[in-house]
Parts: structure tokens; C-alpha cells; sequence
């Protein structure tokens, strides 16, 4: 069902991993693999512009199905011309199809076969939102990737209970497929199951029926311990077809990158660079730094000179720190802006090193588990 | 005293008023008049990056000496090579005294001939800063212009009290200027004297004697009726060099910048622009508009579809009303990229119109007097 504008083209594979580099095509431009993908819940990167997203190295950004739904709603987006136009992104968007939101952020009135009654925790009001609900309001957004409704159970869950989402999450993609409306747009199957490798299996082997033109590992990073994150990719990437693009939801740390593109991952998407940002927090060269701490107030280097970031290239820890104590709003900015740079330039330096052969040697520290993590 | 690198060109008078367009030079570039000036109080202009300020059209922008020395302190900003490279802002740059902040932001507990001894309101500890001081700092801070320490009376307030601060902070800028170490650096005069034309008269006589690089009004927009202001500019405005730049402290909205400017003003300063951000409005060609506003929901338009700015060129006000009401403090950075460009396009059009000796007939309905103001 793949159209060719959504094309993955693998460029090359690790000889000691799954690793490979690729490139997926979108009616709005490449996206090189692997790839971090930073997060516009609400149509936007928080605190960063589109032009500064540009310059960060972002391909594909994301935007969320749920939270546009409430506010603006998607007939507002369609009206503007589409999520490209409404958020000034004219690179790829992907958007999640609400159905992790539905379940983690919404006081839920009942779930049936037909989908989910909720009430809005913005304004109250009643809200169902099954399958064709969040394909026709992903129609409407006009994103070049969009993704199945599915049922995300929580961390911990009985396996009863995993197992009966994972089957409604199989049968709901179905119907998002008879849904789907819009050629220029793919429509990406996610793989849920639990911590179970068993039902992970069964939901991939189902997936891969339906020749998708892509793959979404879900339900993961929902609070259960990183080595078990690490054990469901491992079993379940195998599973799903070399020729499309692999993205793991919601996973965005070095670490759980490294070990999921040695598994064969190809694309990842977390808050955390926003998120630390706006906590004062910089991701520097594998570690989190706490810039709100006195050690910064006098030191006068950049924040990693080895960056090319605007942040990076053009003020000090120093400066950043002040602009923290001060509860200046322009330290959000920075350090997204360089959080978000990092991040990608983690995967682009992973995918470099995969083209050259070189992908265990250079990355060796980030391959072995852990759990103390950045 | 002025060192040829300060020195004002004039390149048109109006024909009909005061006003004029000329150029003052820095050691950091050149300042074309009339012109309004962001203000980076904290070495930063709130939720705008030193590249956005400079596609916004900013030449020279203010800091303060107040501010700065309680945070992060002028020592740490000369070891990171002066105020220029601490915040990125490679333009022109004038601080402030720290006269007014003293004044108004303090728990004073002493005014006396040497200075002024008050309690930092962020930790609470006794500070002492006089005229000597403000200049020291400020010789730190490195600015391309630096503002004398003056004593800002209140409004309203005694004939006695108004007529004793004028009286002082003559005396004081006579010691700012044997204080002053720096020839790279230009030290305005600030003529005060309150709401009283023969107390301002007197001050601006005595400065002119004291042959500065350039002389401010200081102490309107304090509380005063806007129509009190425009009275002290026309008072007070021609008795100030023709051939030194004159600044206008505190004011930025049109008219006033207007009535201003025909009184023959050439820089201003306001935190107009950044502040109505914060609270979602825009100026919007002389109007304030309250991008809160439902009427804004669903409109597709332009901002404002004549203005270069970023904003203006890449979002609809429907979307600048979304993120306001999705609480994303991505609007704050539109809307003031497009206010901070919107008051330096005023003054640049008002500049254009002075060349071409258009300025009374462009401008008419900004140079009636009028209490009703954006």
C-alpha cells in the first residue's frame, strides 16, 4: 500500500547490527535515518520557531492528533491550508494519532469496541474518538505520516488485559485503514503488546500482513524499567519488514536511541530536550547538565564547543545561567534550541558512522545496558 | 568631548517642524534617527535571540546598569570581554544609569549627596551606588553609551523636591564625567526638572555648557498625563545641540514617538513591545489589538500583511490566538518579534518621510495632541 513519494531506501547496514542508514521520502522532503524527531504537540516546538527548528538540523517534526482535536480543532488547521501551512513547517509532520493521549491524559468514560468516551479536561466536554474519528481528523490535519488509533495499556497491566488491547489496538487498525482517505499520506501501523514478547510477536506478525508503509513500536517508555524497553525492541524490530521505516514512539534518550537502532529502529521522538529546557537542563555530549547550578555563574565557555548550534556557537554557560537565575524566558529557547540540536546530531553522527562501518566501535560505550541514563 | 566615533550627522530637517533624520556613530555601527530601541534590561530582550532582534531591524539596544549589577554583576560581564559579547548583541548598546531603577524599584533608605544606599529587592543586601559608582559599572559593562546617575523625582511631587533632585543630579553628572574611564564610550547628560519648563530649561542650559556626545530627557513617563509630556519635549527639546543626538528616555508608543520626533528627538526606548507580548497583544499600524480575542480564532490572515517581520511572513492570527490560548510561550517570541519590529518601522518610515519631506503630511494624525494612545 506503500505509494512511492513514502519510499524507504536503505543506504546501508552495520555489519555487527541491525543497524542500517536509510532514507524516507515524504511528500514534504527526505528524512534520513536514523532520525530524532523533535515534539509540536500543539503545533509547535515549545519556545522554538520553525526557522530555528530548521536550523537545529529537524527533518520530520510531530504533532499530536489528540491535543490538536481540543484546540484549535482540525477544521481550523484544514481551513488554514493544513499543519504545514497553520505551524509555518514546511519540512515532513507526523502525527500521533491520540490514542496514547486518550488514555494517559483523559478522564475516560468508557471504552467499547467502537472507541473511546472521554471528557475534554479542557473545556469538559464529552468526546468520543474511535479509529475513523482519528483518521478523519489526521485527514483533516494533512500531516505526511499519520498513525493508527490504538489502545495503549499502562505499565504495569495484566496480561488479560494486555492482551485484549493489543487485539482491539489489530482490529481498530483495520478499520483506520478502511478510514484512510488521502494518498499523500502514510499510514504507519504500531505494534503494541505490553512487556509480553510473546503478544509483541503475534501484533507484529498481524501488522506485517497488512503491508503498511511503516512500522511503529507503541506503548513503551509508559514507566517500566529501560531493560525492558531495550528487551521488546530487541524481539520485536526483527519482526518487522526491512524495506520500511521503523519508528519507536516516544523514546528519546541516548542510550534507548543507541540500543534501538543497533536493534533496527530507524526513527525516535521524546519531550525531553523541551522538557529539560524549560527545567534549565542541557544535554551535553551524553550527559544532562543542571545549568542552574553555581559552578556555571562564572564560566565563560560555550555550552559544548564542539556544537553548531546558535546557543552553542554564540553565548557562555555563563550567560545561560544568568538568564536561568533570572527567570528569563530566552534561557527556554537556548537550551531547547541546543537540546534539540544534540539529539539530532546524535542520530546524524550514528548514521555517519554506519555508512562508514563504524557504527560498534565509535558508539561501543552506549551499547551495553544501563540503566543510569541521560 | 565627543570623539569623532560619536559623532551625528544630520541628513535632513524638516521643513515644517523640528524633526530631522541623521546617523549617530558608535564603535559598534552606526544609529540612523530617528529610531526606536528595544530594551534588553538583563542583557537579553525578553524572549527574542540577538539574530531575531537583528532581522527585526534593531541597531542599538539598552541595558541596565540597576539590573546588571544586582545579576549577574559587572565583573563577570567584563570577563566574558564586555556587555557586546556576554549577550550575543554584536549592534550598538546603551545602559542605563540605574538613576531611575534606584529610585523606582528600591527600598531606599538613604538619599544623600554621595548616593544612594538601598536593599537589592532580590537578596535583600545594603547597596550603596552614587554617581561613581553607576559610571564605574558601566565602564565594566562596556556599552557604546552610558547614561549619568541622576535623581529621578517622582510624579507628582514637590516644586522643592523636583527643583533639589535637578540641583543634584547636575551635580552628579559633573562627577560621572570626572569618573568616566573610557573613551570608546559616549556619557549622555539626562535632563531632568519634573513637570516645571523653568526647572527643565535651567538643567538643559547648565548641560549644554558641559559639551556632551549626546543629552536625554529623563523623567517623563513616569505617571504624568501624556499631554505634560509632550509640553517638556517642546520645551526642553530646542534648547538641546543641534548637532548631538537627543534621547527620549522611556517613551515608545506612536504618538508619542511622533510628537517627539517633530519636537526634534532622535531615540527612544520603551518596553512596550516586549511587555504587551507577554500579555498577547500586538501593535498592529497604531492599534493594539488583543490577540486573545475570539474575533481572532478562526481568522487566516496575516498579522499584519504589510510587515516584513517573521511572524507577520510565516503565521496567520488564528494561529498566534492558538498559542496564546494553548498557553505556549512560543507566542510571546512572535508577538514581540513583530511589536519590535513594528516600532522600529515606525521611526524608519518617519525617517524615510523626513528625507523626502513628506513627515507632516505622512504623519499628520500622530502629531495632533490626543490622550488616547496605543
Amino acid at each position: 500500500m506503500a505509494t512511492p513519494q513514502f519510499s524507504f531506501e536503505c543506504q546501508a547496514s552495520c555489519s555487527h547490527t541491525q543497524a542500517r542508514a536509510g532514507t524516507f521520502h515524504t511528500p514534504h522532503g527526505p528524512v534520513h535515518t536514523p532520525r530524532f524527531m523533535p515534539v509540536g504537540t500543539l503545533a509547535n516546538v515549545k519556545t522554538v520557531t520553525p526557522a530555528q527548528l530548521h536550523d537545529a538540523g529537524a527533518q520530520m517534526v510531530l504533532a499530536n492528533t489528540y491535543h490538536l482535536h481540543l484546540q484549535p480543532g482540525e477544521d481550523l488547521v484544514a481551513a488554514a491550508g493544513g499543519l504545514h501551512r497553520f505551524m509555518g513547517w514546511d519540512g515532513p509532520i507526523l502525527t500521533d494519532s491520540g490514542g496514547f493521549q486518550v488514555f494517559s491524559l483523559s478522564k475516560i468514560r468508557t471504552i467499547a469496541e467502537s472507541g473511546v468516551t472521554f471528557r475534554s479536561p479542557r473545556d469538559g466536554r464529552v468526546i468520543n474518538m474511535g479509529p475513523e474519528d482519528s483518521i478523519r481528523i489526521q485527514n483533516h490535519l494533512g500531516a505526511d505520516v499519520i498513525m493508527a488509533f490504538d489502545e495503549c495499556p499502562p505499565y504495569p497491566a495484566d496480561r488479560e488485559a494486555v492482551e485484549a488491547a493489543t487485539d482491539r489496538t489489530y482490529r481498530w487498525l483495520k478499520r483506520c485503514i478502511d478510514a484512510h482517505q488521502r494518498s499523500d499520506q502514510a499510514l504507519f501501523g504500531i505494534v503494541q503488546g505490553g512487556v509480553h514478547l510473546d503478544l509483541r510477536r503475534q501484533a507484529a506478525e498481524q501488522l506485517v500482513q497488512l503491508d503498511l508503509p511503516g512500522y511503529a513500536i507503541g506503548g513503551v517508555s509508559v514507566g517500566e524499567p529501560p531493560e525492558l524497553i531495550e528487551k521488546i525492541v530487541q524481539a520485536t524490530t526483527p519482526l518487522l519488514p526491512l524495506d520500511k521505516p521503523r519508528y519507536l514512539m516516544g523514546v528519546g534518550t541516548y542510550r534507548e536511541m543507541a540500543q534501538a537502532i543497533a536493534a533496527g529502529m530507524d526513527l525516535f521522538d521524546c519531550v525531553i530536550p523541551t522538557r529539560l529546557a524549560r527545567h534549565g537542563a542541557a544535554l551535553v555530549q551524553g550527559e544532562r547538565w543542571n545549568l542552574k547550578n553555581q559552578k556555571f555563574r562564572r564560566d565563560l565557555t560555550p555550552l559544548d564547543e564542539t556544537c553548531p548550534c546558535y546557543t552553542c556557537q554564540t553565548f557562555t554557560r555563563a550567560y545561560l545561567c544568568h538568564l536561568i537565575h533570572a527567570h528569563e524566558l530566552l534561557a527556554y529557547t537556548l537550551l531547547s534550541i541546543h537540546n534539540i540540536t544534540e539529539l539530532i546530531r546524535f542520530t546524524q553522527a550514528i548514521r555517519k558512522a554506519i555508512l562508514q562501518n563504524q557504527f560498534v566501535t565509535q558508539f561501543e560505550k552506549w551499547l551495553e545496558p544501563s540503566t543510569t541514563d541521560a
